[in-house]
């Protein structure tokens, strides 16, 4: 198991199998050994999990000192008895670590509808405090996985500090306000209201710019804790290196897409704004027909203009002012360019990192969105997740 | 070939293979002997094809004389070439058949991205008047398929007259204001007037209530003639025979669906508005983690909820309030049922026509939608369209 290069100051964590399904790794604690200021972004989704509730009660104050994460089970649609439990193993962990359970963000990710297995977490949870230690964050990288393929985690210095970065997710992956489970710990000292606030700016550019299959989790959670161990920063140092981290690990979460055998960059530019321009390039990256032909390797670009067509609430798109390049290949520019470049399209779509650029001729915006092809592999795993 | 058991006065067809791609049939005309009332809905997509543009211009006032339409290749993201192409084919089959040019509803449904191949359009359309004749709409259903397994047809009486309909469409299905490919032809005698709205109101429950991938296509349209030899009819009875021969189709598209092995539909009830209904309906026929665990007979009912959650602009729904039923068996009430009942509704998945009820808890309001599976042959199909 790869282990990161350096680790931040007064986080100790654990990570093991409670038997919440099987055997493996499915239960994570990472604990700041002071309490530590900061933020998280949820899911929108109506259907959300009693973990996001409490999380959102939690982190509310601005301070955490601890996370709490299960995989194999997502502990949604479980009603009122499934409050009940999450809120029991946030006491019982803050019971055990001496802390504030108002300090823990609890998170949950897996099946959807059956209830946790409340005397296998208790046994687990038990006597949890000497089992933490330090330097051993990416073990939580391995527990907090599904059907991933990889962990997914990063660590970088900041001066004197350390940001460490790690999320899942491979399906049910078309976050909105936040996205499936990331999680972020340092030991800079950073106020919460820019903790927050750089929080919010991050996300919006990197994980709220990937899809898997336009299914939003239950369960997304980004989640952030400064224990200010290692003393100030420069902030634009702090929220540059977030921002590089967060791209890097939302272009693995698009890439390790269930099923998934390429990288799919699609940037829009010259739109009229941000928001146009996101949401046809989103309009391309999910498109199950450009999906499956990056999947089958099939020169078919007309789908590009489908995908940009189907955006008909934007009248000033008009197909005489757009361009369609695949790499450094232009394939249409207000009309086709001819069939003789389409064994050199096929060829490209071989890379294992395919890019589309559209130009849409509408104002000065663009925006880049990550996503993945859509697989023989996808159908497999999804019809038979929970049997 | 299966041909319909009667057929309205005054149509004659032909459809032949004019050599678009290969020798399948991929040509026809419908053509009125009379010019007859007539209405038309097309796609909203910003890309469509240069037939969309000229049917829209030939239906405004009312009255056409005949459909043209070409399979194979789409006719889109062409640029100027394109329009002039399809204009030169109605104006060619409007001289064949000494008909107006303006009384020409053309389409075109295929690739998207390469010219008509012109030569062999013109050499199949020359003399073609001599090849029309009545009682051959059930060959023209199978000219306008391209992946469909099937042709998809209806004749019904309405007094004296009779009404058909016809249509394709398999991929790139999630219609928005029109859908795919579909014509009706009857020898009753309607007002414009009446015929326009009443198209638009069968049209918006049934057309516009299906989808296959999310994908709206750049040539969708929905097209009737009325030419009147059969004179009146009730009114009341020709907007319930269309109404029914339209959801019959629909469903009849969305079980061909590519790749499909069943057949989804999807009601919710209980909801605050249509607009409600429909769209929580959409968001659970269209999740790509629900139509994967209806393939692999997947009980894992938690993904109606997420499709349910992530409808997150109503914050009227709440968990609490909603239930999930799939066929007679309900399995979320506010909470989940126990695992007990996971066998039986593994058992029901084996059926080809998977029924799932939702109730909203949020008002009076209901909605049905249709759609199929997400399997390994829509992969299959759409990886290796073109190539």
């Amino acid at each position: 198991m790869q282990s990161l290069p350096f680790y931040p100051q007064g986080f100790r964590s654990c990570a093991k199998s409670v038997g919440i399904r099987d055997t493996t790794l499915d239960f994570t604690v990472i604990a700041s050994d002071v309490p530590a200021a900061a933020a998280a972004m949820f899911t929108q989704s109506r259907f959300c999990g009693p973990a996001i509730t409490v999380g959102r009660e939690h982190v509310a104050n601005g301070q955490l000192q601890a996370f709490v994460i299960n995989s194999k089970n997502a502990n949604v649609a479980t009603g009122e008895q499934g409050l009940a439990n999450i809120r029991e193993v946030a006491r019982r962990v803050a019971e055990e670590l001496h802390i504030a359970a108002e300090d823990i963000l609890p998170s949950s990710t897996g099946v959807i509808g059956w209830q946790l297995p409340m005397e296998n977490l208790r046994a687990g949870i038990a006597g949890i405090a000497a089992e933490m230690r330090p330097g051993r964050l990416h073990v939580s990288a391995h527990a907090i996985m599904t059907t991933d393929t990889r962990p997914k985690m990063r660590a970088r210095r900041i001066g004197d500090a350390v940001l460490v970065g790690m999320c899942k997710g491979v399906g049910m992956i078309e976050p909105n306000m936040a996205t499936m489970l990331a999680y972020f710990v340092t030991d800079a000292r950073i106020a919460q209201d820019y903790l927050k606030q750089c929080l919010q700016e991050v996300v919006n550019l990197t994980f709220n710019m990937i899809s898997v299959d336009t299914d939003t989790s239950t369960s997304d959670t980004v989640a952030i804790m400064a224990n200010g161990l290692a003393g100030d920063v420069p902030l634009a140092d702090f929220r540059q290196v977030l921002l590089e981290m967060a791209t890097d690990l939302a272009r693995d979460l698009a890439s390790d897409g269930e099923g998934a055998t390429k990288l799919l960059e699609v940037t829009v530019s010259q739109a009229a704004s941000f928001e146009q321009a996101k949401t046809v390039a989103k309009s391309i990256v999910n498109s199950p027909l450009v999906k499956t032909a990056i999947f089958g390797t099939d020169p078919n670009w007309g789908r590009v203009a489908m995908a940009i067509g189907k955006c008909h609430q934007y009248t000033d798109i008009l197909p005489e002012n757009v361009s369609i390049s695949f790499g450094d290949l232009l394939v249409y520019q207000g009309q086709p360019l001819g069939q003789e470049n389409l064994p050199q399209l096929e060829a490209y779509l071989h890379n294992t990192e395919v890019a589309i650029y559209v130009s849409l001729g509408t104002g000065e915006a663009r925006a880049t969105v990550w996503g993945c092809d859509l697989s023989y592999e996808y159908v497999k795993i999804n019809g038979e997740y929970t049997t």
